[in-house]
């Protein structure tokens, strides 16, 4: 009996034809099936492999009129000779030109200093548990139904006959009507379908006007902190650039504009702090940009996230000078996979946009065009665009809550901007870049906020976390697991309860200190929350400005800690702190005997 | 009765349901049912639009999970109020921006002449009955079942988890080793996966390889005639262009070379005139890098339909230095729209183009290397490329055989070389320039060759013609078009039966004359060919330069006219000629007696 020539793979994820299928191609073109080698009957096969004998048949016959195998009456079916003889070698790992040690290429590179030097080796998100970094949607997030469902379509005879033969450098007609009518209005802005190019993404929006725009020659203004990859194309293209200060409006718009050819700014959520431009702000850039004869470059950078308010016009809906260049990607869970943004700007503009696109790469993909046109035209974008407004809503609370609940040492985050990221301070000495790298050991991943700064020393103490990336569900343990982190790192240089000045109260004493007090403290979020110890054993919390958040729990003192479990707030859960009253303030060390909180305490009597 | 608020359109793609979901979605995003309208009830509305109640339910179920539509219990369905509160304004087909006089961003886009002044605005090809012009595919050659099946399998769930999430600058694994071990094979080149980066096409790479290779300070040897594409992309980084020959056996490999950085070559199938770079001067060159310490960009254009040979080895395949940077596109018959290609050089190198792409466009597409991966897995694409080779063939020949029977001017063509195309040599003072534009206002494009010379004094007055955009069937009746108007605008210029010199023969003397003659002349294409005439009306042909093909016809003399009919040549059909005869010369004049063709005539009694 012959052995058997396949093995079908449990794990493999194509069915039983297209598996039997592709290891017998595998097996022809690595000449492991030799040309004119007899197969094993149909019969014989299925057998062997415990499948249908159809399917075998069916595998067989498709590889025939492939043209593979051949089938010669009454003897059987064998490898082809044909296939063969179309290739001249077999496969290899290493080919010998990579081991040779002569780097001629190397000497022939173009030093670009900014390219090969700055970066700095991203781990991939994907392999990390705990992802705190935005920007990276997980897939949960990918609506694949509709995806699935445009896909489709736009596999329909007549729509591969559209765009199957490529088209020069044009974009797809249906795109370009769906962007217009469907995404451009949901930013008040009009534009017609000669004001619309189609790229490959922001990275490639950017790439093509800093090519456009940009030579040594060039003043360009962005904001500080700011996008570090616009920064990179800019400093590719030898400009002079301008860091600028953003404050809670947004880029401060002042005389330091003067002289500036392009500004780049990213009004609807600011890149890194997520701040909205006001339109008080917007005004006034639109005005220096006239008043100063220079062009603006508006980077609609996930505008979609921008979940907390109702969103402001594009810069570019304000615009009757043609003095915006705006640029978007469709939504980042859409995205990421298929690469689609678009720039829309004059029509002047556009047409030498393509041109240099052309030069690029000719255009972007068109069936990925049409299966994005077919998404939007059966409303899948903004139904995707109000899932995703309240998944991050829930996501960043958890957050917050997590980060507030869980505090290992004094914390600071900002306050509600919008966006899907908190920045979270840290005291003043404390090592933030040790603090990534070690987090990283520990499969979590944050964001030092540094390389957002065209000047180093603007940077604050921070890193930041978003939430795009991590299903909710994966926030807390993440949290924990960063604060436990957090508590070794700084383990002898916070307060500790030995040492600590204030009277260490326990039993007794504790109890009889407890009962009737009021404490008043902070959030890390900064809401102010109030806490009454009644003598009976209950507590009573009032949290934010307007007391929107009330609460009820029960405390106690057992031996020498505190215990306190709220019903609802710190997950319902009990927590237990040595306490030390330090004149009219009181501070909570955790089992570790080391300081996580302070607050102001008026006592019963007071 | 209410009115119908929207129609069922029968040429729509989508099916009903989808169409009804579109078509409110439209009205919803646009204005016309504004919020809180109330929508007709799925049975008023399945009556309206005639379609089954169930689809209008569907619809209306869909839209409200969607967030489009409210429903509230027995009152109705009603447009949502919280999807058009994220929009800021309506669609209009033209921007204030766009219409404002200012030509702010004019001023500001940086002055590129070699990319603004090149372009010759191409026609798109789609539009034209006859598009003679190589390299782009009619939509009958898309493989659209195996391609639906590899997408279909790449929207897998554990697929989409991969690739729809971004990779950062990676590509898929998946493809990269297919790539590896189904395509670098077929051409003897040996690849780790850390020598291969994807591109979004040849032109990408291009674009890449150009950015990273040439600077001002470059010399860089290219093929003349050769790939303008290339040439302009060198003259865009400022790079000094030297444009060496290329005669029957590819790049002439001679002391010119001396001095270069890099040379550009397509020795697979040169573009344009086909050939094939022998394997001597494949080692001559590889020789020559090596002493004159140059790198070679080797552009294996279109090997796939190089079908007239068996390949030789690509020269990454023989470079043992690292000197060779190998590029490829997927066959055109898949990438262009879904636009893929690939890079092969030494580690360092692609580490290098990795980064640049990834400032350009970060990475192609994952979802369309997910799906190609999948095509070559279960051996597709080998299937395409021998299905290709079959198609070019025939259509080829088609070409061939409706030049050499339509003559309607002297023409001749290139010998054959391989590839998809011929070049047809007009008479000297003959204006292909004037041809071309004239004959695209017949709907007929045929490429003169002139742009792929660097010198254009070099260029052959020669025009190209194509086939792989034009199915077999149209290929003789756009060739007859093109000889019509071909006849039309040599008219006058060629010689005319009335002022011929020789004897114009008619009636009995024609007869007398042709009995028992024989005839010697050359096809379009340079094969010889013999007629006999034989006195009972029959005729003996034999073509070729061993005779290889014969037929057999009739021939008779009727009026003024010689009518001639092949059992198979000439499709079979009769065609009728004035016959002057000048010496040992025998000369044909076409019904509008003009001269078409002439050739060696042996009498009967010499």
């Amino acid at each position: 009996m012959q052995d058997t020539i396949i093995y079908i793979d449990a794990d493999n994820r194509l069915n039983l034809q297209n598996q039997i299928r592709q290891k017998l191609v595998d097996g022809i073109l690595n000449g492991s099936f030799p040309p004119g080698m007899r197969l094993p009957s149909s019969r014989k096969l299925s057998q062997q492999l415990n499948v249908a004998r159809n399917t075998v048949v069916a595998a067989y016959q498709q590889l025939v009129s492939d043209g593979y195998l051949v089938s010669r009456n009454r003897s059987g079916i064998f490898v082809s000779q044909e296939m063969l003889e179309a290739r001249v070698g077999h496969s290899s790992d290493s080919s010998p030109a990579a081991q040779a040690e002569s780097k001629a290429w190397a000497r022939r590179v173009k030093a670009i200093p900014s390219l090969w030097h700055e970066e700095h080796g991203q781990p991939n998100w994907r392999h990390y548990p705990f992802p705190f970094i935005d920007g990276r949607f997980d897939a949960t997030l990918f609506p694949i139904t509709e995806w699935r469902e445009a896909n489709r379509l736009s596999l329909g005879v007549a729509d591969v006959g559209d765009w199957s033969t490529g088209s020069g450098d044009a974009d797809d007609p249906m795109l370009i009507e769906e962007i217009r009518t469907k995404i451009l209005t949901r930013r008040g802005i009009q534009a017609g379908s000669d004001e619309i190019l189609v790229t490959m993404g922001t990275q490639n929006s950017l790439y093509i006007i800093s090519q456009l725009l940009a030579d040594e020659s060039t003043r360009a203004v962005m904001e500080e902190p700011g996008n570090y990859e616009m920064r990179n194309l800019l400093h590719l293209r030898g400009a002079n650039v301008v860091a600028q200060e953003v404050d809670d409006q947004g880029l401060v718009v002042d005389e330091n504009l003067q002289g500036a050819s392009i500004v780049y700014v990213t009004p609807s959520h600011q890149i890194p702090t997520a701040v909205a431009m006001s339109l008080e702000r917007r005004q006034a850039l639109i005005q220096a940009a006239a008043d100063d004869d220079f062009l603006i470059v508006e980077d609609d950078y996930e505008c979609e996230t921008n979940y907390m308010d109702h969103p402001l016009p594009a810069l570019r809906s304000m615009d009757v000078a043609g003095r915006v260049i705006y640029i978007a990607s469709f939504s980042n869970a859409l995205a990421p996979g298929a690469r689609l943004g678009f720039i829309v700007a004059n029509p002047g503009f556009i047409r030498r946009a393509r041109q240099l696109r052309r030069k690029i790469l000719n255009h972007p993909p068109l069936n990925n065009q049409r299966t994005a046109a077919y998404f939007l035209s059966l409303g899948h974008y903004d139904a995707l665009m109000m899932r995703l407004g309240r998944v991050f809503r829930e996501r960043r609370m958890a957050l917050r809550d997590a980060l507030n609940n869980m505090r290992g040492i004094p914390l600071e985050i900002s306050p509600e901007v919008g966006g899907t990221t908190y920045w979270v301070r840290t005291p003043r000495d404390f090592d933030v870049g040790n603090l990534t790298r070690e987090a990283e050991k520990h499969g979590i991943l944050i964001e030092p906020v540094e390389q957002y700064y065209a000047v180093a020393e603007n940077a604050e103490n921070c890193f930041r976390m978003g939430v795009t990336s991590l299903p909710h569900g994966k926030i807390r343990p993440g949290v924990e697991q960063l604060i436990k982190l957090l508590r070794d790192l700084v383990r002898g240089q916070v307060e500790q309860l030995e040492t600590s000045s204030g009277s260490w109260l326990i039993g007794d004493e504790l109890q009889r200190t407890m009962a009737g007090a009021t404490i008043l403290y902070r959030e890390v979020y900064g809401a102010p929350c109030t806490i009454e110890h009644l003598p009976d054993g209950t507590m009573q919390g009032r949290l934010g400005f307007a007391n929107e958040d009330r609460d009820t729990g029960r405390w106690r003192v057992e031996g020498e800690q505190l215990f306190r479990k709220w019903d609802r707030w710190v997950y319902g859960e009990e927590t237990a702190y040595y306490i030390v009253i330090d004149g009219d303030k009181i501070k909570y060390f955790n089992a570790d005997k080391q300081i996580v909180d302070s607050a102001f305490i008026r006592l019963a009597g007071d």
